[in-house]
């Protein structure tokens, strides 16, 4: 059991604590830099990428944008040298000047992120670097190429493979319960009772992504309704006064919440895998299970009808739901994709959109942004390949029967 | 503890198993390459990416050559596509002209290689890949080149930062110490006996880097006898009839075998570290350690002797260590690093050279490497950063004023 | 991991699911019990006990009282049998006479109880059912020795050596952590916030006793404080605003709070073994530990003031402190214990008292209780078995110089 | 995480240490149990226990054989007090006066082992003295009493409820599984190599029940192997050259070896509920099961056809089987119980006689003992309670027509 043992006791020290470097982590940060990319870094780079770490944790904006500002004008490609590599590799393709090209085509604050995070427990403060850079930096070329750094090597480090599906449960550590509280996006979790609805009945579920190397914190984590049909309001999917299922007796289940958590994995997707695992995932342990479905908000659509005219608060359900249908299929941003955010996530992932609900969010967030209307979106696991190929190739937009002829109810009428 | 029994369940989960993806997996690798970088790769990645894995996993070694030179050669960069991109670049630095140049300068097939790896279990089976690579590439410059791709996603994947320590001992699962048995490089285990002997005496400790993603799979393992005293003869260190020491009654620790578990992971270097973690945690548990050593073979001594005109046969003790001293720390290859690989190991990790034995190895391998003369490395932590700047800087060697008086007896008699 | 992992997974299975024995659970109790000691009982025993078990969580009150009559007047001992297996024994001393005497006078439902224990989590049912029974067989002779043998039983089942340690802290599972809250008999938690501040701070620790069979419930837990000196005021010692002291500077551990959380396991001593395990385990891990201390309530303090004719409310806190080490020493039972019951919990462990504080409990419930008063009960590891002798063979209370000095001067006055 | 981590690591301070107490562990037995029932037993007890059990870990078989008779004669039941308290509680049945004759009935030695039991660790240590009291104690009366105690309490610790099935495979740590070899007592494991043929194929599974507080020690252990039909030699079915099943395609599960590890354990019988929860466990993972059975020896087999004047080398196969089917279906000792104790053991689960196969041992321990022939156990779980209590009531035997048939060609052949 040893074995394990020591996976937990490293699982713990894996929680970064700042080192007794004293000395060293009052040195500028140029001096540390170029330490840590020097000769001796490979030997004494722990010692050097702590002290990097710990001044940047005790670091002000000012502070940290200098730093940023460092990495990005001093240490980026030279292109001179590149064009250089480029040419001799272009003479001669071998395993040398291929090297080469590589060495001067990689901007050298890859290698020095990469160093920082030989520390354990940096992966969590890099994750953290990076939600400051892209608030400090917003705007500012050399910024934004930086943080096409972070970003290109974090794909790397979070990729789904290193990836570890958990379900988030009663029995979960309360650590990381109160994340969940702290990072829900959707439906917020008012205290810890609320939680304890969402985890313990027997038809909720909860899972979340987890990187092994930070494991204190979820990556995202959707929660889950099993019901016997699709529901078409989330407060009754939510009421604690519902007759709660047996797990095994729901043929549905609803994606109820979907909620990123680190501001520094902006732009690195784990949705899409998310919902697939735990769709395969629950689908073995409940052979029931014949429907994944969300029930989704609809944020733009009231700011949408607005634009277009259509006054929210005269219109009955039968008017509101055909206009959501024709919304979430017809609008568009000009480069074609839809116009709602919900819709570019889940049309992308390859659902269609499956049905829509008037009085499903009554709450005053769900009348402001979209009257109350929900929606459905449909992961049929055989048609989402094909759905995505669509939508990547052309932008089409699979949609259900009911969902095409409410919408050409619209359109008729506005013929 | 839901989360941990899931962590561990996911674990499992790690090993990677062939799909059933039958017909998917009949396809050329040049279509499945194509489709998996293509527009629905995102969604339906999974899939092919197990599709080839699985394919591959049955190619006989023409396939596999032939999978290699598809991705040399269709994958690679395209120097004009970089020209270009590096041109925009240089007018412009936007986030932009970056994103671009970073695209172009990265050859595709990296991007390939990640996304094999979100298959769970995948990350074994691309390491075994790798292998195959370095065997069959070896001499051909587009697939060192190939390699060269390999070896930089490893090194981001296989940071210090990922890996975790673990110890080996009588405790461990027999499915990881039947690869202990496996892997050892420098004293072979004989049998499970064996093994015994050297993981449940009070006096021998065990410890491996694991990568999560690879859990069954020790990277690298060191082998660890406490003593008291520096020890001068293996076969004394590891004889079965010694008195076993209470390990808190050890002064010294001897890292006495240090094996690479990996091929597909050559040149990626773990050892380094190794050492100093494992020093650093058995001080923490058994403060009265104060000496951390090594008792290595010396490897190339005896053919450098005979090359020099040194009969080994004929040497008396006191003339072996003499000469194994001044080999040690003068003989060099041409690009001044010492001859011996373990010395260039060793002094490389900032390690100083600080006694010599002669009959410390009396084993046939033994005595047939070094005429039976084994070395301690001193691992002094205060010196190690010091001595390694020293050692990159100018190739100057550290060692003990024993050895350096040694060598300087050989010097004079040359004289 | 699989050991683990199974472990892991049968502590799941240890929940006690009512089995799906419909018919079987409708038999009356009579038939059940008669089934499960007959001749099948062994092999479809765990059918029966499951029965019964289930039967009696759907019992009301009445037809509760109905079975432990059952269990107390038709499985008793009876003497006629014990005499006649006592007399064959005294006339031949032999294996079969002892064991013919051990079953007459081990009455039969201690091997019902032992048999309803063979379900997987019936020893939680077992522990709700004993807790039942104090409450309904209060005074009546059958039913409280009915409860002497679930008593036996139990001593023997939670006997130390099968009790497992654990911290409790932020890290635990919440659906430990909510009976942490649920239990605390001595400072009420009123919120999940309160209980992060009793265990993630740096000063606070938090241990609890569980049974591997029942691994959802703590039996009993002791809340720690790690301060620089022997605290007087609960308030100061619990306030959020106090300044929060790293682990390795304390030089006191402080135990606060002490609670029992199984009114089924009553009379089955755990604090004592608690208390010393805690103190001997935090000693091992925090060497500046050097005084281990509770910060007790005095419970019966006021309520003597007032039989004695102080005035609670007109005393100063000189005058408070010396009548409750006056009350803590002198004031006894009529068979000779002390008259207060966590004097006697503490002094019965070995403790000394050490010191009193007036003003030290300013909540409504200390001011009600003891006037404000709180004492320090003192562990001193090396005298505890001394101290605990002495006041086991003749009552006699230890008691430091300052609390001796104390009460002789309210004895001085009264003289 | 710290909950489990610290459920393991108080695992491993089960494992018994003796202490420190050298002087407390040179006193005589008498004195150390004297003081460990005395007045400060409870308080300095764990000290004084292991004083004694240090002190007896150190003892010759004489010293043993002393302290045995110093439980068995100093620590008995009176009968005189015994009398005198039920006496008392047949003139009123009060809780005090029930107490009291429970305290008088049982032996103070019981209490004894209880409080020796505190110890960390202690359980396995009284393990292994009751299996020195069986082996010292044989033939003597009061030693035997004694022993009666040791099972008395043993009985209600490893109670079914409170031991933990775990698989056993070739992830399992190899400090166990050395004692799977160690304790295989039907058909001996040679090797390492051997042990891994038993437990990685797919078609092979083993399990053991653990008991929480002697978590290194298999108490009992199955051997499975996972069939298409029910096989008739064991050479086949262990054959390293037979076609591996997938487990999933096996319809039968054949418990072919089962083996008591602890000799302190007598008569506490696991092997039923082994194998009950073994069955429901394969049932519930491996749908396609559908037969239960195992192939078992048939020990006294060949000795009682040499004692009924059969001669087991001229007989062929039918005549053989058809013995067989007499011998294990009529052969009974005097008790009525079957000859065979192999027999006794599954007839005695509720198991029925199925098949008998000639030349189904041919290894020299198989031929020697029934000369090759082997039968298979039925387990048909709808039917075990019934045989179960038809062969406990009236020793009537359950056998198949097959059985019954053969064993009446006999009859008649000897009618």
């Amino acid at each position: 059991m040893t074995l394990l043992a020591d996976l937990l006791a490293n699982v713990f020290e894996r929680r970064y604590r700042s080192g007794r470097n004293g000395d060293l982590a009052k040195r500028p940060f140029t001096d540390l830099t170029m330490e840590l990319m020097g000769t001796s870094g490979e030997v004494s780079g722990m010692n050097v990428a702590r002290a990097i770490l710990d001044r940047y944790s005790v670091s002000d904006e000012t502070e940290k944008l200098a730093f940023f500002h460092h990495l990005a004008e001093d240490m980026t490609i030279s292109p001179s040298s590149v064009r250089q590599a480029l040419d001799a590799y272009e003479q001669g393709q071998t395993k040398a000047s291929y090297r080469a090209f590589m060495t001067a085509s990689e901007p050298p604050r890859q290698e020095l992120i990469r160093r920082l995070n030989q520390v354990p427990g940096a992966t969590k403060a890099l994750v953290a670097m990076r939600s400051d850079l892209l608030r400090l930096g917003k705007g500012v070329a050399a910024l934004e190429a930086l943080d096409l750094d972070f970003r290109h090597l974090f794909a790397s480090w979070f990729n789904r493979g290193f990836l570890v599906l958990m379900p988030i449960n009663w029995e979960s550590p309360a650590h990381v319960l109160e994340k969940i509280i702290a990072y829900e996006a959707v439906h917020a979790i008012d205290s810890w009772d609320d939680l304890r609805g969402r985890l313990q009945p027997s038809d909720r579920r909860c899972f979340a992504f987890f990187h092994p190397a930070m494991p204190d914190e979820p990556l995202i984590f959707v929660e889950v309704a099993l019901t016997n049909g699709i529901p078409g309001s989330v407060q009754a999917l939510l009421s604690a006064k519902r007759e709660v299922l047996a797990a095994e007796d729901g043929d549905t289940a609803v994606f109820y919440s979907i909620s990123n958590c680190q501001a520094g994995l902006a732009s690195i997707s784990f949705g899409n895998s998310l919902i697939k695992q735990v769709a395969a995932d629950l689908s073995a342990e409940l052979p029931n299970l014949k429907t994944f479905v969300t029930l989704s908000p609809i944020p733009g659509f009231r700011r949408w009808m607005e634009a277009e005219g259509h006054d929210a608060l005269m219109a009955d359900g039968d008017r509101l739901r055909a206009l959501a249908a024709h919304y979430l299929t017809e609008a568009r941003r000009p480069d074609g994709h839809p116009l709602d955010p919900v819709a570019r996530f889940h049309l992308g992932n390859g659902a269609e959109v499956h049905r829509v609900h008037a009085g499903a969010d009554l709450s005053e967030k769900g009348m402001q942004q979209s009257a109350g209307v929900m929606v459905n979106y449909l992961y049929d696991l055989a048609r989402v390949s094909q759905n995505h190929e669509r939508f990547a190739a052309s932008h089409e937009i699979a949609a259900s029967s009911e969902i095409r002829s409410l919408k050409s109810s619209v359109e008729k009428a506005n013929a």
